[in-house]
């Protein structure tokens, strides 16, 4: 063990950034814009007020300022769980045998267990300063609504959140967390919204899906008075929020003279992802060399490997803008798969522009079993009980680690350790019982799912 | 806000403890000898290694060495998850509107979720050293289980660990965890064991008891060549492990220039309120005046406040040794409580000779459904979903922090948040139900344990 290189890399508070880095300022070419989903005419940002609070709806749109200035108030609420460390992975570098040296950036140590508490922490206190009274969302896997309820909470304003119903039977005590914190969670589909009566109607028995809990999130909240959405991935002022993970790892990285060749994320919605190459990102997108970026998926839901880059709805109600993105059709239904965070049909329009013209330089999926062997030695050895989602990155991490043992090349390989996989336990009592799924769609399935894109004259 | 003090304060890896600090080498008086359970005549070092490892059978009886060595092995596994951070507890300061400056220690940010690791740790590492092939243990709520789990997956190390009967049905992702890290859990009592047959012979539908998972677990280490047994409170050797905790966090209020006025810890065994008044109590045992130190149990297991100091068995099967400690007698059976970290029928023997000196200054017992009050409170305001073992000291925090402000005190307050909650989700969904049970024992309860208590001639 090097004696050079402490175990974790933590900064002072005093370091945690006070601006946020938007991406968008320094890319010669922007996504395409969002469209309406009526008109499909380029959505302006007054037309998103009735859906996100105006702050939001501006950043979303911003594609000018490299720094926006994060506000006092959210970095009093960053204080109390960040800085995260990076952690240098002694441990299971020395279990694989590589020469590499490999880093981890661990987003866990909150109660929400993810990285989701960057961005929650920023929307809630937005829609605070706008004088509104709460909030709705929607949850899979439940790490998105419990780090929103957390800021709700701190903030004091009313929040609902719309549970996949099948998460919320399988993960009760996720939804308790959040009560605990005052929200309340209602499963989705449910009898409050039209949209949720109608699919009950339709399909008395289904078990809901991220796309019908975003319908039934957004008719809540434009249909109240002092009432807005809010959403965890996916757009661009989420990646703008969670930019603070990448650049807390640049500064860490630096302390211990170390530039990353390899950045490693789990990629579901991109935000994991989009936050932790942020920083890196930047030198690429300003003529430096940069590092190789790896985003991961499942291979039962592989957008970026397999998917189309065509515009499409966020939902499955088809209520959101158009964006052009990386999908597999807003009607695709993902096989049951145990990262429910990376359950998602489409991806950040801002991670996919940057995938289709080279910046993100690579994707790859993977299957379940081995995703949950790399979670398993990973927790063995680094003490640390992974995410499902965040284990896609370590397996990833460990097969670059692996190819630096057979080639000797000591590469630095620094990868997203975007939350715990306290509330997962199923997940790896199935896999201890050989009862992992490693289901990979047939072309037929992917081609269901284009089917489901939506025809728009004039664009596609 | 003062910008003075950080949310967070942290040491450098570098300032982690290298030596465990010894109570009892500053205690005028030592707790009364252990009791070789047949002769009744005081133990010798040398007749507790066919239980436990050399070098812990020493520390257990090591009362003269102010300092220990932390060997470099444990240190280097410390390194992983501590220091752990002292945090500044602003939000809730704010929420009761108290003079009051709260801190806390916490020590959740484990896998484990607990303060346990620390032990489990230098236990394996130990046994590791002396060449032993594995090790057994007992759990109830699972901390420990899942903390030993930990360690001997990384010392490379056997486990077999019997679960409370109850707690693995009531528990199964504690469960799981401990398999995810490659330990063997037997529900207790099992039919592996001779004293395991025996009780389920008589009590076919036995939930069991952390006594009886204590017996059964001796019962398998002696029986087997190579294997030893742990345990992960209660004893001498524990307390000193758990010093680290007491070190840092002095260390760190002496960063903030603050001496507490209180320092209050969750009681069950005592290993968690021992480790963390350690460093403070050696002021009080060397001379100067201290803080005044409060212990918290559950008003359903009153071990200090209304148990006998007196000899007594530490498990049910009666084959360890007799401590003399405060207790309920080793046939009392606790009320259901959620906190089953505190649910134990005695307390520490240096903690209860510290206690019956004065210079454990009071003991207090609080109601399950007022430490769920605190619970909430304080997950809402400092966004860490607390276990119900650490909600007892937030309890108590917040009473003292509420009388200063009737008296217009401005004391300075540390407790010990020992861990997280993630595991504990059907006790807030019933304090969420309003199903909390605040049973207290009637004195009447209380005879009928102490009937249990040994006769021990000449002794008592």
């Amino acid at each position: 063990m090097s004696a050079k290189v402490p175990k974790k890399i933590y900064l002072e508070e005093s370091e945690i950034p006070r601006q946020w880095y938007n991406m968008r300022a320094d890319m010669k070419e922007q996504h395409a814009p969002y469209l309406h989903p009526g008109t499909h005419q380029p959505i302006k940002t007054e037309e998103l007020y009735p859906i996100f609070c105006e702050e939001l709806a501006k950043q979303e749109m911003n594609e000018t300022d490299r720094f926006i200035d994060i506000p006092e108030g959210i970095q009093d609420f960053y204080r109390i769980f960040r800085p995260s460390p990076v952690i240098r992975a002694y441990e299971l570098e020395k279990a694989l045998g590589t020469p590499a040296r490999i880093y981890y950036k661990f987003e866990g140590n909150n109660t929400s267990g993810s990285h989701k508490l960057n961005s929650a922490a920023a929307q809630v206190y937005y829609a605070k300063q706008q004088g509104l009274k709460g909030l709705t969302t929607e949850t899979g896997a439940g790490q998105w609504g419990t780090a929103l309820s957390m800021a709700c909470a701190y903030f004091g304003l009313d929040l609902t959140v719309f549970m996949v119903k099948v998460s919320s039977q399988q993960k009760p005590y996720r939804k308790a967390v959040m009560e605990t914190f005052g929200s309340n969670v209602i499963a989705s589909p449910s009898e409050t919204t039209a949209v949720g009566r109608a699919i009950l109607a339709e399909h008395p028995n289904t078990g809901g899906s991220l796309g019908c809990a975003i319908s039934e999130a957004i008719e809540l909240a434009t249909g109240s008075e002092g009432y807005r959405y809010v959403l965890g991935s996916v757009l661009n002022q989420v990646l703008l929020h969670q930019s603070v993970i990448g650049l807390e790892a640049k500064r860490q990285m630096e302390k211990v003279d170390e530039y990353p060749d390899i950045v490693i994320g789990c990629a579901g919605g991109g935000s994991n992802l989009g936050g932790l190459m942020s920083a890196y990102m930047g030198d690429k997108l300003t003529g430096k060399k940069g590092p190789h970026f790896i985003a991961v998926e499942p291979a039962s839901c592989p957008s970026l490997t397999r998917g189309k880059f065509a515009y499409d709805f966020c939902d499955t109600g088809k209520v959101t803008p158009l964006s052009k993105m990386y999908t597999l059709g807003s009607g695709f239904i993902p096989s049951p798969n145990h990262a429910g965070g990376l359950r998602y049909h489409g991806m950040s329009p801002l991670l996919s522009k940057l995938y289709h013209d080279g910046y993100l330089d690579k994707a790859v999926s993977v299957e379940q079993s081995k995703v949950f062997d790399a979670a398993t030695l990973f927790a063995r050895v680094e003490t640390i009980l992974p995410a499902p989602e965040s284990a896609h990155a370590i397996r990833a991490a460990i097969d670059e680690a692996l190819k630096c043992k057979e080639s000797g090349e000591s590469k630095t390989i620094l990868f997203g350790l975007t939350g715990t996989g306290n509330y997962d336990m199923q997940a790896f009592m199935d896999y201890k019982a050989g009862k992992m799924n490693d289901y990979i769609p047939t072309d037929e399935e992917l081609e269901q799912g284009f089917s489901t894109l939506p025809s728009i004259p004039g664009i596609q």
